[in-house]
């Protein structure tokens, strides 16, 4: 006998089920079960035998599970329920006794927590394991020199190494980010009930302890309405895409023909449908492509969570998809990261070449008049004359005549001037802290290598 | 031969692949391939024969993807390969002479952009179910009189049938959106080839009648690059969906058993897992959070296109996932929703007496003052000073004393200010058109009737 | 003498008030507060001398905004209150009569459809200027090969024109977006008072009309609620702006040294405060980065409006700043597009270059093959084992031997194949409808052109 | 002289100029640019002298901003630019020389992260300000039982201050995701140039003490072309104003006549322009409506840097008004919730009543039967059976008689469970950690007061 006199809509039932997706929780299912029920029976809430009967359920359920043999039924709304269902089955009534001290709104955020730890400790990994081949690449290519561009305008050179380690920073605090996350997920819902704790002397720090909690939710409401460490991870998630979305759009504007800096190999490219001669870097454009989704399952969750009144809503069951969604294509965005610049080939000619337009060395040769005592500023507008009359001219910096010099500025010192072009060397001349001065560089690689380690 | 030499990566093949979700298109791209065999042959660019031979190849993959038996390979990169590929099986190498004159790229835009037609034709109908639900809804509660509400205050009295109606007018813009989006896929992308048009006299026309596209898209550039009308259906579907959050966030209210307005039948709730009294409106839970879904999708799809270079990039592989998402998700909380609109029973008497607060008349008083010629700004204070009185003493504005009603203004009709309070009829003194007057609803029920037949 | 008691305090003045961002909608609100006074004196609800002193005040009142000298007081919460106060300033107590009938609610409403109506139709303008800049350029440039690009790879040349009249489809869509967004603004708000309608027999027909509205909002409850018409602008402009991102960062590309086809003049770039050499295209990579905050006050704007009871809450006035915001930043997105399309200047020699790399020409091959009855698959299979045995070689295709010819393929017709190859006339071979050979395009052109007018 | 031979187009001035907004960032760019001298001087890249007259420019430059009288000219396109020209103007032409071994790149990265790590430390100040006002009126309300909720349906009762403590939790996590937030500002930019380091033996971390940073950037391209420590304050954000978004949605939905659990003072209400007898909770719906805008802010900015180049995009420039209006909204946000928590009065007697309703002891009933042995499954079956009996035949559970009893179940102890509905103190059995029962609550606040301090 229930409350309901009329059976669920099969839309209602639609809409409501979450066994589609939710079922991916039952490790962490299974895992908070046994524990629950070990600590019933150690608060003496229910008997040894009742204990033991429900391990052993638990341990055939687990077993049909990980055998992709559990025999869902159509009226499994949820794994929680499928779980019980079967486990009733195997241990008999007494499979009823898990729910003591137990709501699904307790249950549930505790399966979510579980998840997230291990999504946010498994992106750690494959994060530092892109940063790896970032660093491996860097060391590869200390040397080569290419040019760095702001607003994709030929800049100042730089060595390709530092390039790499740019990303490299970037994962690094992507790594501290969920970090962040992991640490917002080690506080136990279970406990908490449907909103306002229960009525039983239960051990939570028992439980906590068993499924490595750091400490127990200090307030039930706040407990099952908690979705703060799903942000958390979705925000660290965010960021690391984004990151990777810039690695990816970078890799597909290098294997352009025009910049031609870095071909991907064939395990990484695909060929066109009608034009034979295409190999197209669909790997490195989905990399960017993927940013927006995540972002927006960011933005989604938060909407969820808007103006939500306390304590548990069914809203909150709009948490998961989202989350899942993320950890899937950011697992599957490392490694394909990891697995593009394991494989690229740089080409050393092309982007040497491209840095040795002695354009780029206009910084270099204003710091020159600089030095002499000039502030900067009209060292600037000297230089900024020079590039002009050698631009319009169609010549190198290197090709203006005496008398254009002198006609710039007397204070310029033609054969500095000169031998500052001639010697290519405007990436030595970099050597603040962090620059790329190939000094610096190693020291940096020294200090990612150590951070990373 | 092919131009590569080494296989994929297994994990590029995991994120290239699309077959996962994209083999939903596949009545789509059979029709699309009938109609370019016929226009090929009926330009001689393929023989008769070897359409037939076509065309009963196709009729034999059609009938196995719709039994469900469709013989998948792992190297099925996507449904078109997929098809293609079985075709070729079943057909011989003729199979391959389907991609002459075509191109992926402008294929998987044509079956996108037959799949966004149905789509929004379905989602108009679903929309159109809903909107006739409400509509009995309001004829069944013509004149059963509830709080208006302004920041959730009681504001002045309306009849529930003009409150439903408010719903049914969002649901008919809804449907001109609907409408505008479908609009926005009757231009035939297929003849654009890989980007640049193909080298083959073919006949766009014919093939778009027979697929039923109003024109041919004058740009093949654009053809392929294009999601527009994808943006269309979404832009329609988050306006849709957020709608449906403020009935379902309605609902949820006024099941509340503070409001106690509406109950939901059985059908359309569920119990909880510990609390044995609970009859939760989950379902309207779920309307209210599941439009910050359809919301991130259609934003999803905007940072996809955000600065893509033209002409085809394999990030637009990621608009089908966000699309078929909201397609479904949509589908299912506007049936949902229509569920709930027909089961759901009002409380006359909980309403009613709701709305029978005095204080809701103060406009109506106001309004009196008014009609003698005081400035409503005056007669607002005067009324105010009223609502005071009576709120501080815990009186109602109709147990007012004579000299209280004199302190305030002189110009105050003491007796047909208290038969203003008496009559209860507050509400067919709105008698401006879109009124909650009774005869200002009927006609608005007609009005509404007939927009939707 | 009012309800209340007690000051508002000063952080929730600061909260409430919108005065800072609404008071551009004075233009509106004047304008509706004259057909609204008129239409009070025609119904007989105010007299007529009243109906002239509100006018003249109004008069004044306006004369006073267009002159930027109207006093605005730090207790005027809005514009509406701001020339409520000022014009009783002006005109004495009749001022308050201006509100008989008329409720914020239904005034705001109607401001802001005013506003969006006319925010849509100079959107519309301002696209259609740069579609004819767009137009003018692709005339300009009509037969100047440039690579077209699948995969940001070379897949097939186009011409110029082809490409940029892409972007004007694009546009072409954007108008009939914003004629959508015009068109959901045609239904007059004022009347349904504060939510209810209201109490006098007023004229909204006649009020429509003086204002230019098509109808009369058919439900109060609706007029009040409503910013569906608001979602509809910006759903319209994100997809406006999103176009323009791809446009702004195809500038940028092109800009880059690498690509070199394009070059921004002087007054549309910006130097370097610390590179003298560098011309930076900012304009243009604002237009990138615009498209995300646009989308953003899109999603922005849904949010508000998510689960939202009815009628009129507070949390509508976040509507205005998401609006405007997106209503300023793409006038000046749009401006700034056409400004630099006028300006570019395409570098012939370049993109010609680029655009004979005779790889691009080999699905034109492949459909030599096509043409002697082999299955496209097949000829596609033969080109990329030639394209391998080149790109390996460090050749091009047409610096194949004979023998490597014939070793590909026996049906190789070797004179036609290097004939092929010769003639640079693979932009001449797209000869479908919508393809870029010149007839083609000459063709599209017009159809833009007259499109457009 | 300079390489631009035309002046800027006035759009493009409009769309590039930043100083509107970017000047708020003064205080923190003349703070740089004294560290900056100061250690040019320690390094004898300028002389003493210099260095004092630019310290004394600099002196002078502040003083006129900080008095609101700093001469802006319209040519000065953001306020790095405006400061220098105004130096140079005090100081001479030496004030060029503070351009020396700095980049606007590097210089604007650092202004952002000096105004970020100040946002991130006044948010955290003012999210304790709110906890600590939640504190006091959870003291204030210790044993005042309410009804919990989930689904928006009375579930268990609680007390209010075990309720009002929920919210401090959520600060409490926002208060480290702010610090978190400031712990990614510690990185100092300054010094990587225009992205590749500078010519001149300069000091880092001599700059980074004096502006108190904890360390230097390793990588100069990553230092000007990161923003995620804006990202990190705008995720801290975004979940702080989503939690206020509920805060501020359940003032409104408990100030409604409905509930009446809260009534907030006049300070903290607004009248209605037409009904005079509303007080509407302006604030708290609108701290419910700006959580989407903080939201989309964040959104925007992972839309700005999606897919970005290395290394500085003008793109970049719209980090600051996404992250200048979440600065200010926020600000403003916990002022007022502060304020409304401060004032609100409850209704004792309204909760009281409320969760008094003895279907609330449902579960309680079912525990009773667990007590007993029954599995918790069945006892839930069978009290669901009893609740239904009561809510047909509207009577309470109290009120059924002893043969429905015992036609429920004959092990139902019939006077235990008559004791238990007459009690009222279900809010006591919930003894377990982080419960509601009052010692409970009591521990809850201790450690919430404590954690604040």
């Amino acid at each position: 006998m229930s409350r309901f006199s009329q059976p669920q809509d099969p839309v209602f039932k639609r809409i409501n089920a979450s066994l589609d997706f939710d079922r991916r929780l039952w490790p962490h299912d299974v895992a908070q079960s046994r524990a629950h029920a070990r600590m019933l029976a150690a608060r003496a809430i229910i008997g040894a035998e009742d204990r033991d009967a429900l391990l052993a359920g638990l341990d055939a359920v687990e077993a049909e599970l990980a055998a992709g043999r559990f025999p869902f039924s159509e009226d499994d709304e949820d794994i929680h329920m499928a779980i019980e269902r079967r486990l009733t089955e195997h241990a008999g009534a007494v499979g009823g006794k898990l729910r003591t001290a137990r709501s699904r709104n307790d249950q549930v955020a505790t399966d979510l927590a579980l998840f997230t730890r291990d999504a946010a400790a498994h992106a750690a990994r494959a994060v530092e394991a892109l940063a790896a081949a970032l660093l491996d690449a860097a060391e590869r290519h200390l040397d080569w020199p290419l040019p760095g561009y702001t607003h994709l305008q030929r800049a100042q050179p730089v060595y390709l190494s530092h390039h790499l380690l740019a990303y490299v920073w970037m994962l690094l605090r992507d790594r501290e980010r969920f970090a962040f996350a992991e640490s917002q997920t080690a506080t136990l819902p279970l406990g908490a009930g449907a909103l306002a704790g229960v009525n039983f002397a239960i051990d939570r720090t028992r439980v906590a302890e068993e499924l490595r909690f750091e400490r127990v939710a200090p307030n039930s409401i706040d407990a099952v309405s908690n979705r703060d460490f799903a942000l958390d991870y979705l925000s660290a998630a965010a960021t690391c895409a984004t990151h990777l979305s810039r690695l990816g759009a970078e890799l597909v504007l290098w294997s352009s023909e025009e910049f031609a800096f870095v071909s991907l190999p064939d395990a990484w490219t695909s060929g066109s449908s009608i034009m034979p001669q295409k190999r197209n870097p669909d790997a490195a454009e989905l990399l960017r492509a993927k940013a927006p989704r995540v972002v927006a399952h960011l933005g989604a969750l938060h909407g969820v969570m808007h103006g939500l009144p306390l304590t548990y809503n069914k809203d909150l069951q709009e948490d998961k998809e989202h989350l899942f969604d993320v950890v899937d294509t950011l697992e599957l965005c490392l490694a394909a990261a990891t697995g593009m610049v394991a494989g690229a080939r740089f080409d050393r000619e092309r982007m040497s070449a491209a840095a040795s337009d002695d354009l780029i060395a206009a910084t270099d040769a204003a710091d020159l008049l600089v030095k002499q005592g000039v502030p900067f500023r009209e060292c600037h507008g000297i230089v900024a004359g020079l590039v002009r009359v050698a631009v319009d001219s169609g010549r190198s910096l290197a090709q203006l005549t005496d008398e254009e010099l002198a006609a710039a500025s007397d204070r310029l010192d033609r054969t500095a001037f000169r031998e500052l072009l001639a010697q290519s060397s405007w990436l030595e001349s970099k050597v603040s802290v962090g620059g790329t001065a190939l000094a610096r560089v190693r020291e940096q690689l020294e200090a990612a290598r150590s951070a990373l380690a």
